[in-house]
């Protein structure tokens, strides 16, 4: 499985067993989304915290009642077999891991695709500002915070944020290419103080892996997908199911058909 | 009740019964928002319908269910009583116009409020693009193309679109500048030929009222917000509530506090 794979490839080795890994290195240029699935009668309220909470919770695509086949982001996909691993959670605690949740599919799941930070990533490393992580072949650390996510029926929770150090004279620039991607966390929410999240130990992260943050660096904080995996531990709905971090769903769209309409517009002198 | 008025002051005469007039031109700078009602067992379709046509149906917030109190964009608002108008809907047809609806407010109804247009209407007319029906006084016209939403569940139905008529030269401006404001409809959806959205006669809009287009303009369409109304009107709950049209509510929300990311990200020097 390499870099120049498509999206559809790394989905099909995904069914077939042949590839069960991470996927942040997978079909270069294509979007990576985050998976949560949730039985109908909790799926109202995680609906709206999606949409109370968009920085960290950038929906793509609600899947229809029952369906594993997304309509919109991805052709002939089936999200029961086309992620290399799964998460089952019972009672918000993942109480196993599997390649594959045919087995445990409901008539009564809907699967909720959200935008991930890996677009707004390459987009940097396109720009000639290198991800610490990726240098460091680490997974990105990761915070939660002391800001509550705004609470949404049964769920709530903090807000978690990643966190990527750069030098303060690009970190403008790096804010202005990210703000880019609403869809996949846009603009950072803080830069250089962590207490200001109630971060006090930035080697310490809560997931992920620390990664170095040199003396002329300040951290650069974004929202994280991982924050709706941390309301489902509160929640505590009976049954879920996410993807494993890492081990994502890959859509078939292109991480600039994510671009948002004011780094679009000017582009479509056609008027249609 | 004057432009200057603050959207508090606006919101209090509605409630006593003192305005019960249109909206368009008080309290100038607040963001005002289209408001559907729906009881709880058709929120979730509607509520995905705007996720899935976010164009046509930005969502600015949703109350808690048989809540009419918005948390986030007003402070001590009763949507029962705070807009000037309202139309009761049954079986997709509206059903009676009232000036307060708490007679027909129950425990298991869904507030939502959509982004308006008038949002971005205030920033072309501070950049210096006047806003033809304005210029007129008259309604925007809007027109119901050849475009299917994306349906939800119950709800389904074409896209409705308002049209402002500019000439080609500042047509690239006009886009970038509503495009900052992707919770008032956003950039345009097309601008040129009627024709490719299915309107064949310009002159005769199917709600609001014609406007001049000059010899040396195109007209300009945006996504409008009559569109989840036409979808009420093809998915007929057995009730419902709007706003009338043009009688909006006013929230405490500026509108340059709906600006996009992309817009703002670079006047946060300090970083939180």
């Amino acid at each position: 499985m390499i870099a120049n794979a498509t999206a559809a490839e790394v989905r099909t080795a995904c069914r077939l067993g042949e590839h069960t890994g991470p996927t942040p290195d997978l079909a270069s240029g294509f979007v990576q989304a985050n998976l949560v699935v949730l039985p109908k009668d909790w799926a109202y309220d995680f609906l709206l915290f999606c949409q109370r909470n968009p920085k960290p919770c950038p929906l793509l695509e609600v899947c229809e009642v029952g369906s594993p086949h997304p309509q919109l982001c991805a052709t002939n996909a089936d999200l029961r077999t086309d992620l290399p691993q799964y998460c089952l959670w019972e009672q918000g605690v993942c109480s196993g891991e599997v390649t594959d949740i045919t087995a445990h599919w409901r008539d009564d799941l809907v699967c909720f695709l959200i935008g991930c930070s890996f677009t707004f990533e390459t987009a940097l490393q396109l720009a000639g500002y290198p991800v610490r992580h990726i240098q460091e072949t680490k997974n990105v650390p990761m915070y939660r915070t002391n800001r509550q996510c705004q609470s949404a029926g049964r769920f709530a929770g903090p807000l978690v944020v990643s966190m990527r150090p750069y030098r303060q004279a690009v970190v403008s620039d790096v804010a202005r290419i990210t703000a880019q991607y609403p869809l996949a966390h846009g603009a950072p929410l803080h830069w250089g103080t962590p207490g200001v999240l109630g971060i006090d130990d930035i080697t310490t992260p809560d997931y992920g892996d620390a990664v170095v943050v040199d003396h002329d660096e300040v951290p650069v904080f974004w929202a994280c997908g991982v924050t709706p995996q941390a309301a489902l531990l509160q929640a505590k709905p009976p049954f879920a199911i996410t993807h494993k971090p890492g081990h994502m769903f890959l859509t078939d769209w292109q991480d600039r058909d994510l671009l948002c309409e004011t780094a679009t517009v000017g582009t479509n002198a056609a008027g249609t």
